[in-house]
């Protein structure tokens, strides 16, 4: 079950005439999946729009039109309540849009799921001094603790899992590194409302080693011995954290293997596509 | 950055006076990074709840309250407008709910991103017979094209990807299975609008041998020798399928590892958690 979208292939909706009832009807790109997409951009009152989406709805059904997805920003506001009013449901939404989605025909519909997870990583980074790489931060549960912890951060909407981690240590500590393996991961449930989450133990080779902490979220980091960080009283008592540090323990001294990213170029349907697959290279030959 | 809010907290909201103004306040409750939850249930009109909308903003300003999340049901689209003209973005949607956010204080927000990336599964099940399990679809790109595919389906919220997994299977093709590892997985991005996707090729062992379809998304299934599967033109001409076959061949063939599910108990600040850890169990010893 998998839709997509290039966005060129959205243009912007204009109105255009049904000549036998004189209304506006609003335009709309196909998609791949025998659906139809509408993008508003202009101001409109609601009045005209509703008569507009509903002499539209008409013509989608007659024409076998199965999901029929409308995107509208945020200072359309006002559109909203006519849509729902016409049966749509709401698909996602971004901080200045809602997408809207109705399925037309008598059938079980396949709309793809909205996205579920949000994804983070943490970041494993050891001088070769046997020192981490270690902050404390301004905000969150753990400020005020004086607990020192792996760098963490979100991963951005498109971006790669070791580009974020990457970046996320630099930004926090200032420190250059580069990506090695991802050592393990975890997948947690109802994290942020309904949304569940990722998290990647990544481990980062060091480039630099001159710390200069950000200082909006960062309160202090440093290179700290790795028996001193585990011996934290807060790493001893949580269990998760325990294993984690042992899966990096495991790593340095004892040959244990992750997953490490290659960038694979495939054409799908005359598309060229970039992935990025996260496997056992060790155990790998290609 | 991570929030978490659990459900028991959020009570439903009633409106209560301020004595001083004689306005109808919007009630809350607090998250726990300084914020408030609205969470509105009841019919009210747009005009009045304009009113109670700035008012309460007027008293959260004066409490230092930081963010303030507005979560509004479906039903109640035609207040939508009202709470976006008082400086609110959207933060999410699911289909019958709108959240809507704004940052009180003059400083950066620290406000949670959006669940980013969806979540899918590809099966790799064998039986003795080096016959691997096979689905043709009767949606989709592939529809049609004669290609036989390892079955694959989407994570739903709050899912485990091993528990998706064993669901896909069942639900597709009847077979009972256990999860044994992630083999490897891929991320790529904007495959659905502006959305990531993460996809986990997962082994798992078949208990059952018997295919019962299901007559909705499935048009075939079989169990097919691997070197079958292996020389469709397709799999043959598409890089990243190629990669993926290499990776089941090289566990089945030559002691690949890859990633097991571990569960793990943690207490966190006096609540239970329960996490999914996925590492190398066999370069692991804990």
């Amino acid at each position: 079950m998998s839709i997509s979208t290039s966005p060129s292939s959205v243009l912007t909706p204009k109105l255009h005439y049904d000549n036998d009832e004189d209304v506006a009807l609003l335009t709309a790109v196909n998609d791949e999946h025998g659906g139809v997409i509408v993008e508003m951009k202009d101001p409109m009152n609601s009045t005209d729009f509703s008569i507009s989406l509903r002499t539209s709805l008409t013509n989608w059904k007659k024409q076998g039109i199965k999901g029929v997805w409308i995107k509208l920003p945020i200072k359309l506001a006002n559109l909203i309540e006519v849509v729902v009013q016409e049966g749509f449901l709401y698909h996602h939404a971004e901080p200045t849009y809602l997408m809207l989605v109705r399925w037309l025909p008598n059938t079980q519909h396949t709309i793809p799921a909205n996205a579920s997870h949000r994804v983070g990583i943490g970041a494993f980074v050891m001088n070769d001094n046997r020192e981490i790489l270690v902050v404390q931060e301004k905000n969150g549960i753990l400020r005020g603790s004086g607990f020192w912890k792996f760098p963490t951060g979100v991963v951005e909407q498109a971006e790669d899992i070791h580009v974020g981690a990457i970046r996320e240590v630099k930004e926090e500590t200032g420190i250059d590194t580069e990506f090695v393996e991802v050592l393990a991961f975890r997948q947690t449930h109802k994290s942020f409302f309904e949304k569940s989450d990722f998290f990647f133990l990544c481990l980062l080779r060091p480039l630099s080693f001159d710390i200069h902490i950000q200082e909006l979220e960062i309160e202090a980091a440093k290179w700290m011995p790795i028996e001193e960080y585990a011996e934290q009283p807060f790493v001893q008592n949580h269990e998760l954290l325990k294993y984690i540090l042992d899966v990096c323990l495991a790593k340095i001294d004892k040959g244990y293997s992750g997953f490490s990213p290659v960038q694979i170029s495939s054409t799908f349907f005359g598309q060229e596509r970039e992935d990025c697959l996260f496997l056992n290279s060790r155990d790998f030959n290609h």
